[in-house]
């Protein structure tokens, strides 16, 4: 058995001074984060339930849904982490920790899709490996702050295919490592290389967090996307996405993914001479044009 | 594929408006009132995690405690109720449903160790079943707001042994129904048992919330307390506890349970006539009065 501290406050409960009452057990703290970060959360919870004022049957619905939660997890899928996604939390924290100099390139959500030993290829390699879907170039220039072209940048690329699906949720169907690949920039800080335009695909709706979405009205898409890591030794990593602004879920990503800067142009090229040049079979390509700017890395 | 919604705003995510962007896609929400609930959810949380500006290690030690702690759940087990027990929020929720004219007792939380058939006895039975611990006897008056005696009055008490263990926790190794039953009041509104002092416990204590309390330095006891739901048609049920005033833990519940209202006396009775009136065979017993004021059902 525990002694009990004696230097404690009273935690008589009251309604009025309820945050008050329980925080102020956390004056012995082991964990000096712990106790500020659940302060925090404390009073926050007890704000929003004085203003929410639940009902039994309410507070019962909200255990229930969040162990439902808990129990959709296994090795395969994170239910907790699809909830931040679509509460906007991830992109929040994300933002958080990746605030930079106006003009860089801002950070958007990794997402779980992203592995970490795809090949490197030279520039101009085709990263769609079964052919299917409609061309597409993407090219574009990594420069620093000042417009100076950066030479030696790592380019780490993946996207899903053209029916919305990435390499490792289609195991089997679509080659190892389809639509992913990692390039660096030379002396003029240009990259290119050949892929499928991608498609738009849902997140997973079967679960608790899908009912929610469902509650609300809100779909569970996510509009077509590349994305990308950008680093340098020296400067802050960039970890993010380009869009295709004429999908149908560009608008309203469900994860909140979008930022009005990773909004990309996708121009349909029908020229012959250019497509022959491309070494593309078809009577048109995609050309997405996209320049990212590294900030140097922030002093810690 | 849904199809998108047009009237719904663009959500390119900033972190500045973060929770209006994502509150924002909520208005074609098939249920009202979660929409209200998540709006004050959503901005609730946006506005801890700017206090708190989590690292991404600490957003996924957040995913992993949630996770854990729905895993932790199963028939037996609800570590989310237990969470929101510590955190006072199951107490917050009570307080908000059980609001009441001053002067009329006070509710606490129901706990999981009810059972809904325990026996109904004659005043003055001994609910002990197994004479362990030291006897006790309890006794008062429930009345109205105006301090009028109420007759008819369903009287439901259950408690946890001497050693802190309730019958349902214990199965084998205490007699069924042991320290719980049902007792009405006569027309002069008092109730009286003869019972044994319990004993404080411990909420479970091995699992991610335990852990949580371990790093806020904060104990897993509750302080020794008898449950009661007293009610009459007409009149507004009270589900409570009293709490003995010199249990160690008495100042300092893990779950917040202790109402100073709610604070009875434990008086130590060596009078060998009044020991033997009561029919113990000891040299003491401890006597508790205490009253309870019932208020008119609230209009609905």
């Amino acid at each position: 058995m525990t002694a009990p501290n004696h230097s404690l406050p009273k935690a008589y409960f009251t309604e009025e001074d309820s945050a008050a009452v329980v925080t102020g057990q956390n004056i012995n703290a082991k964990d000096a984060r712990l106790s500020e970060v659940m302060d925090v959360i404390t009073h926050h919870l007890h704000a929003a339930v004085k203003e929410i004022e639940p009902t039994q049957e309410e507070w019962f619905h909200a255990i229930q849904f969040l162990t439902a939660t808990g129990h959709k997890c296994d090795d395969w899928r994170q239910e907790f982490i699809l909830l931040s996604d679509v509460l906007g939390v991830s992109m929040l924290v994300d933002a958080i920790n990746s605030r930079r100099p106006k003009g860089a390139s801002e950070n958007t959500v990794l997402g779980p899709f992203h592995v970490a030993d795809a090949p490197e290829y030279p520039m101009g390699t085709n990263i769609c490996l079964d052919a299917k879907g409609e061309d597409m170039v993407v090219r574009g220039r990594v420069l620093d702050v000042d417009g100076n072209p950066l030479e030696g940048v790592k380019i780490d690329v993946w996207q899903a295919n053209d029916e919305g699906f990435y390499d490792v949720q289609q195991k089997g169907l679509q080659p190892e490592f389809n639509l992913r690949g990692v390039f660096r920039t030379g002396a003029d800080g240009s990259y290119w290389f050949k892929a499928v335009r991608p498609k738009h695909y849902s997140i997973p709706a079967d679960g608790p967090v899908g009912a929610l979405l469902d509650g609300l009205g809100r779909h569970p898409w996510r509009p077509a996307h590349l994305h990308y890591i950008i680093s340098k030794d020296g400067f802050d990593t960039v970890t993010t996405h380009i869009f295709d602004p004429d999908d149908p879920y560009i608008d309203n990503d469900a994860v909140f993914g979008v930022k009005e800067s990773l909004i990309a142009a996708f121009d349909k090229i029908e020229d012959p001479a250019k497509i022959a040049k491309m070494g593309f079979g078809g009577t048109y390509y995609w050309n997405v044009d996209f320049d990212f700017v590294l900030a140097p890395k922030a002093a810690t």
